[in-house]
């Protein structure tokens, strides 16, 4: 974030990992490290975005993901608007595509979109003039995740380049194991998926990523990097895992499995002593609650980076001086 | 809204359209007129109403009115606040008299009301110093629907006196079409409601309006406003049309029914296949998204109206320049 | 509140009255009082805590408390931020514990808390360097609204000591009552709990009240405060009373039951014709309407001691002036 460098061309939306380019990644972090410093203060509020709008656009449950969005808005300012399925039209049964026209209409800067249905933030986007963000679509990506994993990463162990994570549990279903995988290719480092042979996904390879079936194939990594276990994926007709139990002890990150030096990280809700056993998640191994506040760091410097970058910019710590 | 015009008495309310005359409504236009030219600005923001509290207090669930009133008041720079019956003492059975109580001990300059029940923003307006504006009230009025869509009527065709608008669909359940058929009476604009006998009530002559069951009859209109068709009409012991696929050939609006020249409006959301053909829908002749953008600024003109035309009054234009 | 006295010890949190000393309740009723002044004012916001966050967590729905919270919030300028258990990762299992470290890494400044077991403010408090405000925890305390009940009092009568308050009905579900005794108590005022033996818990008196099933012991109170009858108490397995009806008979305040002089006051949602007759509610007696508009400005006074209180302080009428 050289004043020299010439300003990095717009994107418009932040959809997936895989539309990012190495200099967008870092341009990101740089900014959140800046921002991170900036909330330190007493007064928490940059007017950096005063007049903005930014829609939340949630056709899921998520506290985590929504009220850092919310907040992270807040904090610069922005005004915010909260739309979920609950409570309205999308309950009318109005299809996505005419809530994003709508929503559209009102010129909203920024619209944030969680959705079941992998596409549905680039649907979105095909319809209106406002910046997307994805906060997660199906099994497909959540990048601000990524990108909040990487902040975290960098900032607990000083580097990425030459990284080497763990990503371990229900890989088959998670959005989060997608995008940190693309990510950390994209930034140099080595991720290595592991997982019950039920829980990977045939071809997980091609993202760029190692795969084993042993759990003790984490003992070589720098960061392990616990999926959460949705217990819909347990019992019943579409059964991945004989029990929770069974799991737990096989897959499960008790603090015999965790190395001296090594760092451990959730994107969260946890399922304590199912994928993760009490005494890591609160031990000081744990990077959990680092995660949630670089969420928010990370979120305000999409933001900042969606609404700002196309501009000829000034460095933002500059700004926040 | 000339200078030297004296300002009109104040509205304490805006309940319905039957209370209106028409100077409020040409006021209420020239005010949105006015702000739809600052919304063009980057910062999207007024002050004009900053320390004022607009509460939102909806009985029923809707994306489309109820943001656009948060959005609104946001753009005014009032706080506001939403109250809706899920997860409120709604559930704990209290009386909509002690809520509007409850919510006017917190001195709201707004409160807007939805409601299943007619008269209920009434009864809210008897208990409460707040102004109060129906945000529609079962199947008996919507004005700032009316008032949006006479503000996209007069944008798109440059008038209002002597146009012609065919309300096409199910009139008996619908608020909108009741509220614009006053408006356009009062407006000196002509309205046709045309349906399915079924769906068209006894007696509906008496607001103004010619009626017929002859969908050809929209051959003549400037405007043919397509009412939603709501699928628990459907079906069942209260069927009033036999089927959607039945309803959708002989009253849907398709490419064919819309003559070149007339222009399309919907009040969303939209049965896409229903009521109106998706080639309608998304054609130059649909003013739909209009509509929502101009729900926006004369639901703003609405909060402004009310809040400062008691006062001797500068026209908004200065203000706002 | 005068200049000479040195500030008060910060309390963190207020999570029940058992935690407070006389001096803190009047400081608040004090900072309440003058609060209330400064919302005369046509323009009702304070910039006192502009840049500070507040998040309400809440387990339980609520009208009354929640919009009272969120508005108290916001009339001190302050970002708020409000986390329902429906929509929210509470509804994936996350653990409160969990809940709250994850809200804690955001850094708010105060977390309100509403949970249906006892003990959960505590909880969260233990998790998170926030203040922690208990907006009601089970059957246990809820200690804003005694707060509010005692400044209702002190400005309706002009006193708290020596002042006698008869609370009436469900006595044995009611953390209304709970902490209502306690801080009757601690200003020197004088309770009395009257209802039938089922609901009144055993060994009530501990708390600091007398207690009588005789609904004519009301008759010497200067307060008679009417508690909520839950529905759900009646009929089932689980009957503390025969009826609604007979209930309304034995324990419902009608106009009979009040001696000239007295007021009645109800927390809200009142059941009107179940422990208070509609004609006693909308009664120059009632101070139903004051509790409300006493929640507010209580709220402010809470939220405004717990984030200056610890610093050395000026008066709050000074700095409101």
């Amino acid at each position: 974030m050289s004043d020299l460098r010439p300003p990095a061309p717009p994107r418009r939306h932040l959809l997936s990992i895989r539309g990012l380019e190495r200099d967008d990644v870092e341009r990101v972090l740089e900014t959140a490290r800046a921002l991170a410093g900036s909330l330190d203060r007493e007064v928490k509020k940059l007017p950096t975005l005063r007049g903005r709008t930014v829609v939340n656009l949630f056709y899921e449950s998520s506290t985590r993901t929504l009220t850092s969005f919310e907040l992270a808005a807040k904090r610069l300012s922005a005004d915010t608007m909260s739309v979920r399925s609950a409570g309205s039209s999308v309950d009318k049964g109005e299809s996505l595509k005419d809530t994003a026209l709508t929503l559209s209409a009102y010129d909203p800067d920024v619209i944030v979109v969680r959705h079941p249905s992998i596409g549905a933030p680039e649907l979105v986007a095909r319809n209106t003039a406002a910046h997307v963000v994805n906060a997660g679509d199906g099994k497909h990506q959540h990048p601000t995740q990524a990108l909040l994993d990487l902040h975290t990463m960098r900032e607990a162990l000083g580097r990425l380049e030459g990284l080497h994570v763990a990503i371990v549990g229900d890989v088959r279903h998670s959005r989060v194991a997608r995008s940190l995988v693309q990510a950390l290719d994209l930034v140099g480092a080595r991720a290595l998926v592991v997982g019950p042979p039920t829980l990977l996904p045939r071809g997980i390879e091609a993202l760029g990523c190692a795969v084993s079936t042993d759990i003790r194939a984490i003992a070589d990594a720098d960061v392990v990097y616990v999926l959460r276990m949705q217990a819909e994926r347990m019992g019943s007709g579409e059964a991945y895992v004989p029990s929770l139990r069974e799991y737990a002890s096989s897959y499960g990150i008790g603090p015999e499995r965790v190395r001296r030096g090594q760092v451990v990280m959730h994107p969260g809700p946890m399922n304590r002593g199912v994928e993760i056993d009490p005494r890591v998640a609160d031990s000081g191994a744990a990077l959990v609650t680092d995660q949630v506040r670089a969420g928010l760091v990370v979120r305000m410097a999409v933001l900042y980076d969606l609404l700002t970058v196309a501009a000829v910019r000034e460095p933002v710590h500059a700004e926040l001086a």
